[in-house]
């Protein structure tokens, strides 16, 4: 049995969604076993009793709330209730699908950061024409430092070979050519740093590259990652919005379309962030799970199997053990 | 009859892709006089001798070159004489596919700036959900300041009053989030300076936000305006690979397609960057045309159909009164 912590109340669904998504994750994983924070009155009508355990607050963190005064003023908020359970060893992992910025300045607050990691950083899996890659910092800090990004590219690394044991994964940074010193100060400075590390680093990667899945991470600040990854999936959901009006324009494209929608529909669920559960943040003691602030039920379940999953594993702990022995030291946190 | 001179050396598949271009634009557009600058080797086969004039130069910008060494050392690459044609007011717009930083670069330095400008930026016309929108700066520059960002707008609001006649178009600012506050310090600082503007601003924007066509204008620093524009074209030219890729497993679903075809090939062409032509480097005294590097003969023939267009408007003149009139005031520039 595996202890899971769940915030009810974060993300633009909740609680409705949440709930609805630790039904049906309890349904389908026997060995789940949940924390449900939230109010009493939200959560006094769940109807599984076995395997449940509820954590009743009144407080939680608003969506545009920010994240210090949360933390400062709300202490009691479900996402640091659940945090507390992770640090009191109760829970094994912790899913919100909240204020992301308060679940990473809980984590840094409660958790605390793996000894020699600077920045923690939100690790995303995105769908490419080939294996799903590894965008990171998805967006846990603006105004990152080169060394920061060579961090990132680090954790991500040793990220790919526990989860996949994909040895030696390939590492690129974002930027706006291929060549060396191509990019703003911050990635012609990281480039260095990179090249000079033990890291699989195959240098700089465009925009219009990053889907094609020739390396395995991709680097970035998390402004420029979280705009990357909200482009990326409004432009998946509008470039059907657009083709459908296309279609629209003649009954023989309607008949063509509605023959293949069997290939769209599992285009779509390829292509879907739902599915794939929610993204680790890395750097902290605790695996601590990020959902999307729009999740719904289907979502939250699969971040729920994502938790599920990094807590069998371990992730935080063998991430840590991992960053140790890659002696990231804390003489490096100078530079 | 309008003069447009053209790099012939510019881009990918220069002088190839280049030359066709301008032999159907030619043929298309019977108010154009181009002048071809490249080497003599290249141009002495071009089939159309009139409404033609050959510039001969054996230097050009590659495409890796660093921007600052080539306008030293290469005075008499294609680039540059193309914009010396513009200075001498022998052309009326220039259009190069080639090293864009050499052409920002070469702008600057040989026609200079429109007064009380400070950076001169890259607009994108992008299709939406809507009508098309201006993305500024597309990469003219990269670490800009929080002032340049308001620059970018004015000019982009001025740019889309003058060729559209539309008045008062609504700014957004791109973020990670739409509330006040969000965003790296660039944007928040950029924010305070939009908000007391007297543009039409209208916030944040988030990348998935993109693409749905509320805004006329979004604004960004060009590092990460170049990666948002290169992760769209990426994009979508691997979300129709991907579904490619399913549509292929069933007969049912290859003759679906087969039939809505047309639906596709429309919706294509809309969102083909290749339609678009090129993208105008606003606050340059000239207009300069800078068209995507991987542009094939149809997308040269569309930039300079553009080109030809503000050559007829006098876009950069017209620009650089209405900047006049906005008062954008030396003293700013401190700020």
């Amino acid at each position: 049995m595996y202890s899971i912590a769940l915030d009810v109340m974060g993300g633009d669904y909740a609680p409705t969604a949440v709930l609805e998504g630790a039904r049906s994750a309890l349904r389908q994983f026997s060995e789940l076993f949940l924390y449900l924070i939230g109010p009493q009155e939200v959560l006094k009508g769940f109807p599984i009793k076995e395997r449940v355990k509820f954590v009743f607050t009144d407080e939680y963190v608003r969506m545009d709330e920010a994240p210090g005064e949360a933390i400062k003023k709300k202490r009691g908020a479900s996402i640091f209730l659940g945090l507390d359970l992770l640090k009191e060893n109760k829970a094994k992992a912790f899913v919100s699908a909240g204020n992301s910025g308060a679940v990473v300045a809980g984590s840094i607050f409660i958790l605390g950061r793996i000894s020699g990691v600077r920045r923690p950083a939100i690790a995303t899996l995105l769908p490419t024409l080939k294996e799903p890659m590894v965008l990171i910092d998805a967006g846990a800090n603006v105004d990152s430092k080169p060394y920061d990004l060579y961090q990132f590219a680090v954790m991500a690394s040793l990220f790919l070979e526990t989860i996949w044991g994909r040895p030696n994964p390939k590492v690129a940074l974002l930027s706006i050519g291929e060549e060396t010193g191509k990019g703003n100060q911050l990635v012609r400075e990281a480039y260095k740093l990179l090249s000079s590390s033990n890291l699989n680093f195959c240098g700089n990667i465009e925009g219009r590259d990053m889907y094609r899945g020739d390396v395995d991470i991709v680097v970035c600040d998390g402004f420029i990652g979280n705009i990357c990854l909200k482009l990326s999936e409004g432009l998946a959901e509008n470039i059907l919005e657009m083709l459908k009006n296309e279609v629209k324009k003649s009954y023989l494209y309607i008949l063509g379309m509605y023959l293949s929608k069997g290939a769209i529909k599992a285009f779509k669920k390829r292509t879907d962030w739902r599915e794939y559960g929610g993204a680790p943040l890395l750097g902290v003691k605790g695996n601590v799970i990020i959902s999307h602030g729009k999740s719904d039920a289907h979502a939250i379940k699969n971040a729920i199997r994502q938790a599920l999953y990094f807590a069998k594993i371990d992730l935080a702990s063998q991430l840590g053990r991992a960053i140790e022995e890659h002696k990231i030291e804390e003489d490096d946190l100078e530079s």
